[in-house]
C-alpha cells in the first residue's frame, strides 16, 4: 500500500478550523471556504498517491548524486518537480499578483501535510519558495520581486536558505561570509555555507540563495548580520538569466536520512565574483530570516504530523497483515488484536491526530491575523510555534520507533521501508532551531516576554472549554485530570517561570520538559475542541466520532499523565545539574 | 576519540555486587576476586579500545557482504576475530574442562560490556558461545559435549541460534521446520530459517546451528518443538571435520544497523542431507532454547548499557569540543556549559550508570545461585531479568537519539559515526523478544506467576533500603517520592497486576508502562544502593562520590517522576483501547 490523504480527519479539522477562526468572516477569504479546500484536497491527495509517494524508497535508495560539481537528484524527481510545479502546487499560497494562487493558509496545510507524508525528501522545496517568497515580499525592494517572485511561483527556480557555517550553527551571530559593497549598489559575496538545503540541484535552471552575510563595517554578533539574494546564475533587468555568479556546490552530506534531499556545501565569490542583492536593511538580516524560520518551523512541526501520519499507515496496514499467536479459539490472530500492539497504534493514531488539528487550528489563525489586519492572534500563534514545531517532532520520532517496533525484525530490514520513516525524521527535531532552541524561545520569549499574558490566555481558555466536561459521563475524569495540568502549569508560572530570581540554568535545563507538558496540554486541549465542536454539529459521522472519542479517551489515560510528571520535573529545577563535573 | 572503559564506575559496581552478593563467602569462587577482575578489566580494555573500536566504523560502513553463497565479513573482522580467540576472550565464563577459564559472570559482565561498546556488531558471536554452550552443558548429551564444546569454547567453531522462520517470529509455536528420525538416531532436518545472527560467515571453518525443529508426530503448537544441534560441515567421531552438512546461506538481511553482523536467511536440508542430533528431550525444545534465551536477554540488557556509555562519551566529548554562543562575558562557550546539552548529558550518565549496576547485582545474583547451589536468588533473577533486558534496550534508543541532539546537524551526517549507535540500537528492543514480550512476561509470568511475592519481596527491600535516607539532607525527598512509587506499585498489585478479573487485554495494553514504571524504580533503588553502600566503605573517591551524588539527585529530580505518571497509566488500564475500530 502506499500513502493515502486521511480525508475524514482533514476535512472535519479544515471545517472546524475555519469556523472557529472566524474565516466565514472574512471578506477577503469570500470563495476560499471548505467546500473549496475539499476540492484541492481532492487533487492534492491524487498527486501525492500517484506520483509522490513511489518516487519516496527511490529518493532514499539511489541518493541524490554530487558528481564534476553538481548535484544530480534520483531517478522521476525532475519529472515530478516538472509536473509539480506545472500544476500550480508551488504557488499555491503564494499572491496572484505575482502568479500564485492565493489561496489562505488554512487549505494550503492539508496539501502540504499531505507532500510532507508522501515524499518528505522530495518536497523540501516548497517550505523553501514559500517562506522565500514571504521574506522577499515582505522585505526586498520592488525590483527584485519583480525580476524574482514570478520564477519562483512557477517553480522555474527554487529558493535555498544560507545560513549555517561550520562554526555557527545555532549561533547565527558567529557567521563570518562577507558581503563587499559595490559602486552599483550591488555586493561582492564572499564565505563558505554548509547544510543548505537543495543548495544546489539538477530540477531548474536557477536557484535564488538568500544569504546572511556581513558587510566590513558591520556591528559584531547576531546584530551585523544582512541578508542577500544571490543567485546562482545572474537574473538582468529584464528577469532573463545571465551569466555564472560563482556560486559553487563544494559537497554534499551524507546523511543518515532524507537521502533524496541535497544537502550542500557552497562556496560563495571563489573566484571573487559573486554579486549579491541587499534584502531588507542593513544589519537587519536576522529578522528577515526569521519570517521564513516561523514559515520554516511551522512547516517542521507538519513534517511531524506527516511523518506520524505515514508511520500510522504502514503499521497498521502491517498489523493487519502479519499474524502472530491465536485468540482463545486457537485461531491465528493479526498482530493488530494483540493489546500493546494496539496501544502502539492508538498512540500514534491519538497524537497524529491531535497535532494535525493544532496545526491546522495554527494555520487559520494566521490567515485571520493577515484577512483581517487583525494582530489579536498573532501572540498566540508565536506562542503555539516552538511548541508545535518541536513536540511535533519529538513525537514524530517516538512514533517512527514505534513503527519499526510493530514491525518486529523486518522493521529492521531496510526492504520494509518503515525504517527510513525513522532515518528520516531523525533532523527534524535539529533543522530550523533544534529542540532546545525550541524549548528555549517558549520558556524565555514566549511566555516570559510578555509576563505570562499569552499563555495564561491560552490556559484560561483551555479551562473554558473543558468545564462542560467534568459533567460528562465519558470525560468527566480526564477534564478532571486536564486542569490539573492547567493549575500545575498556573502556579508554576509564579513560582519558577515568571520569577526573575529562578536560576535561570536550572530554568534552561527543564525547559524542555516544559514545553513537553505544554505539548501535551496543547493536544488535550485540541482533542477536546473536536468534541465540544462536534457537539454544535447537525450532521455527525457516528461511527467515525465513536472512534474519535475512542482515541480521546485513550489519549486521556495513556498519554496526559506524563505531562503532570514533566511539570514534576519543572518543578525540580536544576537539582543535581551545577553539582556535576564532567 | 575512541571508546574508553569507564573504569570507575565499573570497579565500584563490581567491588559492591560481589560484596553484597555474598560472592566473598562462596568457597568455589575462590580467587575470583574484585581484585582478579580489575586486572582482566584492565586487559579487556586494551583489547576493547584497541582492537575492536577502531573496527566499529568500518564494520558500519562496508557491511557484510554476501556473495556466491558466501558471507564476507569486512576487513579487519577476520584478524581481530583470531585475536580474540587466541586471546582467550571467548571462553572467558566457560567451563575450565573444556578449555575455558571458567570465571564467574560478575567478572565476565564489565568484559562483556566493554566488546559491546566497543563493538556490538562484531561481538555478536559472543553471547551465541556462551548461551550455546550452557545449552550444551545443560542439555547436550556426553558426545555432543566433547565433540562440540572445546570448539566452541576455543573460538575454533561460532554458534548460531535458528529460531525465526518468515511465519514464526514471536509466536514460536508456529514453526514449520523438519526433523525426520533416522535409524542411527539421527534426524534429518529440513527448513528455512531467518533472522539468523552470523549464521554465515568465514570467521570460523565450522559453524554449530542450534536449530528448533518438528518431528513428524510431534504435537501442534508449541510443545511439539525440540532441539537440534545442526553443524555446517558434519563432525566426526574424534571431533574432526567432516563433508558439508547441507546448511546453505540462502541470503543476507540489508539491515538499518549492525551492518558488520551477518544477519542470514539458511535453508537446511536442501538437498535432503542436512543431519541433526536431538539436543535434550524431545519437544523440550523450547525450554532448552530458554536457557539460551535468558542469556541473550541479559545480554541485550547489556548492550543497553553499553550503547548509552558509548553514546555518553562521544556526546560528551563533541559538547566539550564544539563551542556556540557566549556567556554573560561574552566568551564563546563550549555546548557542554548549556544547560540543556549538560540535561542531556545526565540523563544518559545517570540512566546507563544504574542500568550498569543492575546488570552488575544480576551477573552477581547467579554467580551466587550457581556457587552455593542455593536458587533464593533465581526468582529475583528471573524477575528483574524482562525489566533489565527491555528497559536497558528501549532507553538506550532514547539515549542514542540525544546523541544525535548533542551532535546537532553534525549527528544527521553519517561521517560522525554517532548516527550508527542509533541504527544499530534500533533492534535491540526486538530481538531476543521484543519489549512487548518481555512486559507480558514481567507481568504475567513473573509478577502474577507467583502471586506478587517476588516482586513484593522486593518493593520490601527498597522501602528497607530508602527509610534512612529520608531523614538525609540532601536525599530526603527524592526517598519520599521513591516510597511513593513502591507504595503505587504494592497497591496495583491488588487492584489491577494479581487481580484475576482485571480485564487481560487492559492489562497487557499497560503492560509496557509497567515494565517502564519498574525500570525506572529498578534504577533509583541501584542508585540507593551504591549511595547506601558507599557509607560502609572506609576510602572513597571523594571527588568520584560527589558526582555520583549529583547524578543520583539528578535522576530523582529527572526521570523519578515518568514512574508515577507510568503507573498512573497502568491505573488507567485499557482506557479506549477496546473502543477503537481500526
Amino acid at each position: 500500500m502506499t500513502y493515502q490523504a486521511p480525508y475524514k480527519d482533514m476535512q472535519l479539522l479544515v471545517a472546524q478550523a475555519y469556523q472557529q477562526q472566524g474565516l466565514d468572516a472574512c471578506e477577503s477569504l469570500d470563495g476560499f471556504d471548505p467546500e473549496l479546500a475539499n476540492a484541492v484536497m481532492e487533487e492534492a491527495a491524487k498527486f501525492a498517491t500517484g506520483v509522490l509517494a513511489p518516487l519516496n524508497a527511490v529518493g532514499d535508495v539511489q541518493g541524490c548524486r554530487f558528481e564534476d560539481g553538481k548535484v544530480i537528484t534520483p531517478d522521476g524527481w525532475r519529472d515530478a518537480y516538472q509536473q509539480f510545479a506545472e500544476s500550480g502546487w508551488i504557488g499555491l499560497a503564494l499572491p496572484e499578483a505575482f502568479g500564485g494562487q492565493g489561496l489562505p493558509k488554512y487549505i494550503a496545510q492539508p496539501v502540504n501535510e499531505m507532500w510532507l507524508s508522501a515524499n518528505l525528501a522530495f518536497v523540501m522545496f516548497q517550505a523553501l519558495a514559500q517562506g522565500g517568497s514571504e521574506i522577499l515580499l515582505n522585505f526586498a525592494n520592488k525590483s527584485i520581486q519583480e525580476r524574482y517572485l514570478p520564477n519562483i511561483v512557477s517553480g522555474d527556480w527554487t529558493v535555498a536558505m544560507a545560513l549555517t557555517e561550520p562554526n555557527a550553527g545555532s549561533d547565527l551571530g558567529a557567521l563570518n561570509t562577507k558581503a563587499i559593497p559595490q559602486a552599483d549598489n550591488t555586493y561582492k559575496i564572499k564565505g563558505q555555507k554548509i547544510f543548505i538545503t537543495y543548495g544546489d540541484h539538477d530540477l531548474t535552471d536557477n536557484i535564488a540563495h538568500l544569504v546572511l552575510a556581513r558587510t566590513p563595517d558591520a556591528p559584531a554578533g547576531s546584530r551585523g548580520i544582512s541578508l542577500f539574494i544571490v543567485p546562482k546564475y545572474r537574473v538582468g533587468d529584464d528577469g532573463a538569466l545571465g551569466e555564472f555568479n560563482d556560486v559553487r556546490c563544494t559537497g554534499m552530506e551524507h546523511k543518515m536520512g532524507l537521502h533524496g534531499s541535497p544537502t550542500c556545501s557552497i562556496s560563495y565569490g571563489d573566484q571573487d565574483d559573486c554579486i549579491g542583492e541587499l534584502v531588507g536593511e542593513l544589519n537587519q538580516g536576522l529578522q528577515a530570516m526569521f519570517v521564513l524560520m516561523n514559515e520554516a518551523r511551522l512547516s517542521c512541526g507538519l513534517q511531524g504530523v506527516a511523518l506520524g501520519e505515514l508511520g500510522y499507515q504502514r503499521a497498521l496496514e502491517y498489523a493487519q497483515e502479519r499474524t502472530q499467536g491465536a485468540n482463545s479459539e486457537g485461531e491465528k490472530v493479526a498482530i493488530v488484536e494483540h493489546a500493546d500492539v494496539k496501544r502502539m497504534l492508538l498512540e500514534m493514531r491519538s497524537e497524529t491526530f491531535a497535532l494535525r488539528a493544532l496545526g491546522y487550528q495554527i494555520a487559520a489563525q494566521i490567515d485571520a491575523t493577515e484577512a483581517a489586519h487583525d494582530s489579536s492572534k498573532k501572540d498566540r500563534v508565536a506562542l503555539l510555534t516552538p511548541i508545535f514545531k518541536a513536540f511535533a517532532t519529538e513525537r514524530a520520532n517516538v512514533m517512527a520507533g514505534q513503527v519499526v517496533q510493530v514491525f518486529g525484525g523486518m522493521g529492521f530490514v531496510e526492504e520494509t521501508g518503515v525504517a527510513q520513516i525513522m532515518r528520516d525524521a531523525r533532523v527534524t527535531t535539529i533543522y530550523e532551531g533544534t529542540t532546545g532552541i525550541q524549548a528555549r524561545d517558549l520558556m524565555f520569549r514566549k511566555v516570559r516576554g510578555d509576563q505570562g499574558r499569552t499563555v495564561t490566555e491560552l490556559l484560561a481558555e483551555i479551562t473554558r472549554l473543558i468545564q462542560p466536561f467534568e459533567a460528562d459521563d465519558e470525560f468527566a475524569s480526564m477534564a478532571t485530570e486536564t486542569q490539573l495540568v492547567v493549575t500545575k502549569v498556573t502556579s508554576l508560572l509564579d513560582s519558577h517561570l515568571l520569577n526573575l530570581n529562578a536560576d535561570h540554568d536550572g530554568l534552561l535545563a527543564v525547559s524542555v520538559p516544559f514545553l513537553e507538558a505544554m505539548g501535551i496540554l496543547c493536544c488535550t486541549w485540541q482533542i477536546f475542541n473536536v468534541l465540544a465542536y462536534q457537539q454544535t454539529q447537525d450532521t455527525v459521522d457516528e461511527p467515525y466520532m465513536q472512534n474519535i472519542k475512542a482515541l480521546a479517551a485513550f489519549y486521556g489515560a495513556y498519554r496526559l499523565p506524563c505531562a503532570l510528571a514533566a511539570l514534576k520535573v519543572v518543578e525540580n529545577a536544576g537539582l543535581g545539574l551545577s553539582k556535576y563535573k564532567f
